[in-house]
């Protein structure tokens, strides 16, 4: 007997801002990576701080992961729980797997901060009478990082040669760049973002994500 | 013949504020726990961005990790290449190893941002004009993870009842609110991490961590 169909959960409805940065999408991009089929389950914005989804996931957020019994939060844990249940986003080698892993992580606490901050000053407190002299140096933050990591990754197509978890994880962190326009001053960047999505699972990941946004927010939001 | 002793990198000389907070203390921590000894080799902050380092570190930081020529960067990703290769920071069972591994993402991804963003208002954008104003929003924001992390918590003595990678993560995480004061607030979070902080291996880090800066920086400084 197969293993049960792992179930995700992912909002209902979203801003238009957010639709494409809510992070079930990393998750659906892995399982389309490695074949593996699922369902999801649509929260909303109130259900996610209930206590019921917070047993799930106790800052009351998604994505969440279930399969037989398994549960799992944080998109950065199932992905790596993912890539390491089945083939396709880490090499077979543990040290390349390793690799790999340390992209996942260079994508979520060395760029990914940097990108969020700068989401903050553009979108959360873009009311705020601090905005425009604040946006400078969070602008600068992002730079920083997206030219350390142009130089690194050089004229490779995926950060070490073949495509990876890491990868996966990186593309969608630099995604989060696309407000700013940022990425067109690192053409390397650039094309290597576009190079992942262009990937067919990706494809079918964000078509699937999208899809499944209802056009009006629930009555009671 | 036994491997070679791994090399970590970490800084000479970081201002009084930094110190006990530098990434380098995480590893030393996780190599205390699993009783692998360990090599430092001190860099500053000038060495770190040049070719030499940033070939290890592409972001021009530390630490760094390197042992029989493989070598790896990242606090999180080193943390869990040391716990899956050696024995007392991860179950041996894959479920609860990768419920173990999912704290460690949930600290540095959903609780350090907003530990990061604070430590923005009060070290990084001190001298700022938006200081005060902007203060309350950080403040906020570390409140809601502290929040969900102490009722997550409630009254287990680790996160997922046994001391796991997870636990080491989230506690050097937790590290980074006590300019704030703000876990006196929480008071199973503050009792947890000092429980977490009175383990040996956590002591001996913390000591050799402090005990390898110079006092005075370094003159091109």
């Amino acid at each position: 007997m197969s293993d049960p169909i792992p179930v995700i959960t992912a909002f209902r409805w979203v801003p238009d801002f957010a639709k494409g940065q809510v992070r079930d999408l990393r998750v659906r991009w892995a399982l389309e990576e490695v074949g593996q089929p699922y369902h999801v389950r649509l929260v909303d914005g109130a259900s996610v701080k209930a206590a019921e989804h917070r047993c799930l996931q106790p800052f009351g957020q998604v994505p969440t992961y279930e399969q037989d019994g398994f549960t799992l939060f944080e998109s950065g844990a199932i992905l790596m729980h993912i890539a390491r249940t089945r083939k396709g986003l880490l090499p077979a080698d543990p040290a390349a797997a390793a690799a790999a892993e340390q992209w996942v992580f260079a994508a979520m606490t060395s760029v990914e901060p940097a990108v969020q901050d700068l989401a903050l000053v553009d979108v959360f407190e873009a009311d705020k009478p601090w905005k425009e002299a604040r946006r400078p140096l969070s602008v600068q933050r992002v730079r920083d990082r997206l030219e350390d990591l142009s130089r690194r990754l050089g004229d490779k197509p995926y950060l070490e040669g073949e495509f990876t978890a890491g990868d996966l994880m990186m593309a969608c962190v630099l995604r989060g760049t696309a407000r700013s326009g940022l990425l067109a001053d690192y053409p390397n960047l650039d094309a290597y973002l576009a190079r992942c999505q262009a990937r067919p699972a990706f494809q079918r990941a964000l078509a699937a994500h999208l899809a499944d946004f209802d056009e009006t927010p629930p009555i009671a939001a």
